[in-house]
């Protein structure tokens, strides 16, 4: 297998094996050592044990070797030679040499017809404009052989595996430079140098080049911020596709996917202008599956204009209903002009009313037919007709399908990419459109991270208040009879709830009296409190209680700011309250006092639908509600580095009113 | 195209071309109408235009013909011809005649080699297991491409269009007493015999025989009971899936997971029998996309016991980390064993941990390696160790792929079965798990459909008592006066709701007022309340004003009966009060009194994440919600045929309280 990969590439480099074992492996001549090989030599591949690569690449350095590819796999991910890869960078940026891996596949370069791969590389792959860059090479071959079955071509793919020396960060921005890459694919794990790929996506979107990914991970529970609400609601892998979207990466949650959404973007690296389609097919179930999905995936079909359907009656056969999605039935096997004339009729009488059609009516020749004339043009003209469309005009066929080189070959050179089956193809359709939809991220915008001195658990009220977080009126008291002399100030009904810098959630061990409706109830309830919480925490002190006004039922909010240890500050803003958990309905993104991104965070929440008030209860006052959680995100800057997480839950909003009735501190 | 189909079965049937405009087709003899065809024949296909139909088939029952196939659209589907698609039938049932269509694409008969079918078939089919049902024959092509792409063999593929004679339910009853089918697949779009679907569903239980379904239409609103709020939720299509699963029918969303499904399925028949997996592969980023995709899909990874990790750290390379999922590393391409030795340890020791192994480590050989005496032996050993194995070992490849004819047979010789790339595979096992989870459906058990005469608008309240729905203490007052005085007797706090038989929200038109803590706020309440519903709806008689007992915070769920047109009464439970529509929370089912099958449903909403209670809140008695949910059955089915719906929400939960606290009755 290796030797595939070695030899496909002998057609432009000059490679030299090296095996001390033998003189020659499959009929070519080996050398003992890389000391042997005459000349210079411009890198090497390895692939040898974790034990002997430290040795190796020393030899090969000394040889005048600069730049490596190590295939093996074991060293960090392996006690035994962890060490051995500490060492492996050091003697390499002692020796200013650049590395590859280790514990990768190598890549694959279309465009210099360079090879170095240790897995099987599938044959008849396209020269093309989408770059893929790899974390798990282990995937690498079935990621090519998805782009050779749809017909998509690649400029380079490279897998960088334990990134010892090169990152994926520093090929994405290879790929923003490579004249022949349009699209940057990319198989995420773990990026490690958050910064620069920052940076480099940054400047992708400014040479208009797109990049898609996949994050994998999101099965593991968040690390960080275990003990606060928001790390069982979002966790890591959330944090980091937000933060991926937050510098304008699609992200997408199949390898299908991935590589699909590239194919089409290579025709739109803009994306999508919006996701109002027009859909035209020769099945009416076909229709039906694409309304479905389309309906999953938030995509809009709007129905036809009147003129649009005095059109489609006319020239459609009878028996098919004038209606997006249009199916124009089994009479395009008599008439295969049909589906064309619906499109130009949608085209010339209800242009503005979408951003893109779906069509589907591609039929695939046999192989022995891709030389008939008649099928030559046929596809000559779909290409032509696909061009003179004054938007874009999507191919998708109803269910996926893997192309022969000879018809990829048909397809491409015609300029046409086709969407693989409904499922993915409108997924694909979907993450193009989303692409437009990314709000720009602004880090000039954004509040410094956590660095400034904070200040203590002591001052945290203050604190609030100064930042501009609404708090309900509140006293802490530390006797029955200070707390019930406080109750008669605030008024009733009130809420007693336990001060301790021991517990996070009170109410789990009695810490928290609710509907308190008098004096004497507040007495009892602390008298209460006390006892119960002795005996649940007996570790727990009790600084005091503190009597704070109730508030009638409302919208509960929670808002939080999570320190992420390698995106920063992380924005969490989701449903409240008792529902915390119940409704995994939550929106994260990188922290932002910008209101606009606020709003659109809030937008994409469930519970914002009743924030147009519901059963009687008053509409929701936005602005009050995007205030208080700028004054959140502000009191999150002050605090710094000593928290790893704020939280308020819940953020109470009834009409004008907004308070945040529960503050939590995770300090570190 | 046509002539394909028809070509491809000559080999078994004698066929004979009518054409009255030419002598000679494709070079084969017409005849100008069926009268001058020699001899009796059997079935007759028609191609003809929607408006020659009926004078064909006449003109076929004339010469004896009783089986009839018409692939002709544009009857039923039209305004124009639709009375000549009820003339149709009148004169099949009046000579006997069976009629498939019309808008069919006709049949593939794999098992006698008949192929009538109006649409391109892919070479290479491979005869096998699966027969194929398809309401829709536009998608029958891709249908077959996606059998013959991933090697499964089918038994016959039926289309039924229009289901003027044969329906779909039909053809799951043939398939059933068809001893070449195992799986039975069905592309649904509205099913016209929904009793004798039922029957056949469960004639295929018995005989143990599989049903995989996708049913279109997920995306059209909810025709009934648009008033009630479950016709929002829950809509026509929920409505069909979910009797459909009643019957032991497995739903799924896209035509790749219908096949793949039926795929997997022809190798465990009864299902998988549980969700938990080992999974071993080559790579790292292949586990993680199976660990994300697993959790999406509610299966399981059970972490490998001590002595599995303690042999799996003795026979792996250094650097893999035994856990499950496995990831064996690049060393596979050295020691091709490294898989099995890894799949053989945890069958030796731990094998009662898990339901199923997932193994990712096929490699398909190109055509030219595929008589190569290793390549042959290689799949014949895998065919072995599969069978070895005392749980499923479900073969899987990292990314989706097309086998070739000879590769498939390569792989179908031996027994095998390889899951598509792992989106759509996971997807095939989570429905492959599922089939065994399906409650099975006992029709004596369900109460009798809504047929006695029901009962009137007046009698509500008496009707619910009776039906053991419990109420909160309540009285219906007809002046302010009244009303304060009945307030007295009920106790602070209550509230007070519009008594109006127009007016189905009330809270909408001031019709609800809430949190009145003595007699003087009822009376002004009232006032009030008369004020505002006059304004709004100047129509609405007031009947008078209910004066009820206000019950604290607790958990409120949506407990509904609708009587769906098609499928009957249906049982729909959710996440009630103002969160209905916020939540999308809710589970339909056929209705029904066994405390199994509710308490099943109620496991299945997001909201009983708060039944074990929450922030000092009581657990809920699970019992007394089951008792109610019976009693909003009954009470339903005591309604009759006069109502389309008869819903409660909220259900009022706070410990072993359970109350209906608001329903509606939406009148027929």
């Amino acid at each position: 297998m290796v030797l595939d990969g070695l030899a496909a590439s002998t057609a432009t480099v000059d490679t030299y094996l090296v095996n001390p074992r033998r003189a020659s492996v499959y009929g070519r001549r080996t050398f003992a050592s890389v000391s042997e090989i005459p000349g210079l030599l411009d890198l090497a591949f390895i692939l040898v044990g974790p034990e002997q690569v430290l040795r190796v690449v020393q030899e090969c350095i000394d040889h005048g070797i600069r730049d490596f590819v190590v295939l093996s796999s074991g060293l960090g991910e392996s006690s035994a030679y962890a060490s051995d890869e500490r060492k492996l960078r050091d003697i390499c940026s002692a020796s200013g040499a650049r590395l590859l891996g280790p514990n990768v596949s190598g890549f694959v370069d279309m465009a210099h017809g360079v090879t170095l791969f240790g897995l099987a590389r599938p044959d008849h792959l396209l020269r093309g404009r989408v770059g893929l860059a790899m974390q798990s090479g282990g995937l690498a071959t079935h990621a090519l052989s998805l782009c050779r079955q749809w017909g998509i071509g690649i400029s380079r793919l490279v897998t960088t595996g334990n990134e010892l020396g090169i990152t994926v960060s520093d090929i994405l921005g290879d790929f923003v430079d490579d004249p022949d890459t349009k699209v940057v694919a990319l198989f995420l794990e773990s990026v490690r140098d958050p910064a620069r790929f920052r940076d480099a996506a940054m400047r992708a979107r400014e040479a208009g080049k797109v990049v898609v990914a996949i994050h994998v991970g999101s099965s593991e529970i968040g690390k960080t911020s275990a003990l606060a609400h928001t790390g069982a609601l979002v966790g890591d892998h959330a944090t980091a596709v937000s933060a991926l979207e937050g510098v304008g990466v699609i992200c997408v949650d199949s390898i299908e996917d991935l590589i699909a959404t590239a194919g089409l973007l290579v025709r739109y690296p803009a994306g999508l202008p919006g996701n109002r389609l027009a859909v035209v097919a020769a099945s009416g179930g076909a229709c039906e599956l694409i309304a479905d999905s389309a309906q999953r995936l938030r995509l809009e079909l709007p129905p036809f204009s009147e003129n649009v359907l005095v059109y489609l009656t006319d020239v459609m056969p009878g028996g098919s209903t004038a209606r997006n999605p249009l199916d124009v039935t089994g009479f395009v096997v008599k008439d295969p002009e049909l589906t064309f004339r619906a499109v130009e009729g949608i085209a010339d009488y209800a242009l503005d009313a979408y951003d893109a059609f779906v069509f589907q009516s591609v039929l695939f020749p046999a192989d022995e037919a891709v030389d008939d004339p008649a099928v030559q043009e046929r596809f000559r003209r779909l290409g032509d007709f696909v061009r003179s469309m004054p938007i874009p005009l999507l191919l998708q066929t109803a269910g996926t399908f893997s192309l022969s080189p000879r018809v990829a070959e048909l397809v491409t050179k015609n300029g046409l990419f086709v969407l693989p089956g409904i499922s993915t193809g409108m997924r694909a359709v979907a993450a193009a459109v989303s692409s437009r939809k990314l709000p720009a991220y602004d880090p000039q915008a954004e509040p410094a991270q956590m660095q400034r001195a904070g200040i203590g658990p002591d001052d945290l009220t203050a604190a609030m208040r100064e930042c501009g977080v609404p708090v309900p009126p509140s006293m802490i008291a530390t006797t029955a009879e200070e707390a019930a002399a406080a109750a008669s100030e605030i008024g009733f009904p009130l809420a007693v709830k336990l001060v301790s810098p021991d517990v996070a959630h009170k109410s789990d061990i009695g810490g928290v009296a609710l509907d308190l409706g008098d004096a004497a109830a507040v007495r009892d309830a602390i008298v209460a409190m006390e006892e119960a919480v002795t005996q649940a925490r007996a570790d727990a002190r009790i600084v005091g209680y503190e009597v704070v006004a109730m508030r009638p039922a409302g919208i509960e909010l929670i808002v939080s700011v999570v320190n992420d240890p390698i995106w920063g500050p992380m924005l969490t803003v989701g449903s409240g309250g008792v529902l915390t958990e119940v409704l995994d309905d939550v929106v994260v993104r990188p922290v932002s006092l910008d209101p606009v991104r606020i709003a659109d965070m809030l937008a994409h929440l469930r519970v914002s639908r009743l924030f147009p008030g519901y059963r009687g209860a008053p509409a929701a006052d936005l602005e009050a509600v995007i205030a208080a959680i700028q004054g959140i995100v502000r009191l999150a800057t002050r605090i710094g580095p000593a928290a790893s997480a704020v939280e308020v839950n819940p953020l109470w909003v009834r009409g004008k009113q907004v308070e945040a009735l529960d503050l939590l501190v995770e300090w570190v």
